[in-house]
């Protein structure tokens, strides 16, 4: 039994200034006109300029705190849940404590990382603490700057991805509420470990290796393909345990939340899956793929446009270098 | 009440083979033989040649469930808690489990960092879902490649750290077994977030901007003094709350195992702590300080000495970068 009485309290997301639309992405890549929207289904997505991580997390926060009614004081541990970094010592939680302009405030702060998966992960670990009453609310802040480690001639990837924020505060849920945790399921195969990396910048291959031979090792670089076989191998088994741990069917979930990955990797959503359209969350269109960020924004926007209410109950799910796969169920 | 019938089920650890000794160390930084010893009271630490992170980390853990008398197949979650990361996509722990050549395996794995104090902090975060019987087993491996990441001018922090791994296997202790977590804390204070640093390598300073001009920004830097103020301004308070949590006094701890940090702050520990030296374990001599493998390699190397027997109260404590205290309070 892993019901937890744990609720999303509030959510807030941030993007950057710079938006970058579908036609000024294709001239980018150098490609036909068109091109950049058919193959990602992207239309817009945001782009740091002089903006750090931090900074984008510290906007975020502030801004679930807000629709959570709480202040910077109600909070007890910080975690940040992102995929990227922004630089290596010290983890980026610290980083965003102090660009909340909280630098004194003595709220533990530290990273959880599974790639895209570390917001789903970070709710699924810190909800315990939550759960055993060690933290009241609990900040998560998936930030992310994609685009400082696209590779431009990998035209179809570097489409995809967007820069930006999100932030949810969770906090205990009375057992009169209609808001609970049911379930949460992980799974990595490090079989796939090599279909999504990014290989130099840590300490097998440290930025002094950096040269215009190496350029490439230094920025992302997936298997799309193999991934997607992969993907699509193990979703349909991983979302049946899913389920059957929450005890409920598919058709009790009034909204999925997925990673905004491929639009490959969403129509295998759909379609694999069985997932209406109707009930599939996409803010791919207007935000491209945020790592971490992008399920937690989902949710954000899902909540923001309504088409979720206190007690509804919704699956977030996706998958992450690793390869992971991971979700969590819950009556928000 | 944060008790956790949670026990440290069996550890281990690695280190690389090649051994750098204290009269090595004085030559390659250009210094008086005698003067590395003197400084940091490290006589020899262990370098990588061609091992990574991930390899090394399953090292530690297959010696880790050989001490707890279990298998890979035992283990529901594998978590990397370390301050450095061998590349930036995937995270560290799916390289680990690739690296005991578990491919398949499907036990999910992620990263739990908050530099030096990566373990402590995964260990507090990790009991909540043993405890709550969400994961019956967890490997904890901490695994670092400090020496990457040396400023060579920086004289006397090259001189202190060293590579290497350690892990943990966590598991529930019944409640007649004398095992149990008491208390566990964490403060961040990003005030002191600037006074330990490796600044290039992540989004804010990507490899790609690495030049002869910028090469120190990818390198460790620590403001020594600054530091060791502020952590000396915190820990009394810090270990004061800690103890208070547990329900215990300092004298009924029969060992203390602290971050293996510098000299100095390990000075900072037996005297403004006052903490007898026959009850501080110190592994810096001959490891030097291996970031956030200190702890658990120092824990390992108390119960391989037999300095600790079941039953025996540990305090695990330290400072990381941040800046962060953290602190657990543990019957082994």
């Amino acid at each position: 039994m892993q019901h937890r009485q744990v609720r999303i309290v509030g959510t807030g997301k941030y993007v950057p200034k710079r938006r970058v639309s579908d036609t000024e992405m294709d001239r980018a890549l150098g490609v036909p006109e068109g091109w950049s929207r058919q193959k990602t289904n992207v239309i817009e997505r945001y782009f740091i300029e002089d903006e750090t991580a931090s900074q984008m997390g510290a906007k975020a926060a502030y801004a679930a705190l807000e629709s959570a009614g709480l202040t910077f004081a109600d909070i007890d541990c910080l975690v940040c849940t992102s995929g990227t970094m922004e630089q290596p010592i010290p983890c980026t939680a610290a980083l965003i404590q102090e660009a909340m302009g909280q630098p004194h405030a003595g709220v533990p702060a530290f990273d959880i990382n599974t790639t895209c998966l570390s917001f789903v992960a970070g709710l699924d670990v810190m909800s315990y603490m939550v759960a055993a009453g060690r933290y009241r609310y609990v900040l998560l802040v998936s930030t992310e700057v994609a685009s400082k480690g696209l590779n431009w001639r990998h035209k179809e990837s570097a489409a995809l991805f967007g820069d930006g924020a999100a932030a949810a505060v969770i906090g205990p849920a009375g057992a009169e509420e209609p808001s609970k945790l049911l379930y949460a399921r992980m799974e990595t195969y490090s079989a796939g470990a090599r279909y999504s990396e990014i290989r130099g910048g840590g300490s097998a291959l440290h930025a002094s290796a950096y040269s215009a031979d190496t350029a490439d090792r230094f920025l992302f670089d997936m298997q799309g393909d193999a991934l997607f076989r992969m993907a699509s191998q193990k979703l349909p088994a991983f979302l049946d345990k899913l389920l059957a741990g929450a005890g409920c069917g598919l058709d009790s979930v009034k909204l999925v939340v997925p990673h905004q990955g491929s639009a490959m990797a969403m129509r295998l959503l759909a379609r694999k899956l069985g997932i209406a359209d109707d009930r599939l969350m996409s803010i791919t269109p207007d935000h491209g793929n945020t790592i971490a960020a992008s399920i937690p924004m989902g949710l954000h926007e899902a909540i923001r446009q309504r088409r979720i209410e206190r007690g509804d109950r919704v699956l977030l799910i996706g998958t992450s270098a690793g390869l992971s796969l991971g979700g969590v169920v819950l009556d928000y």
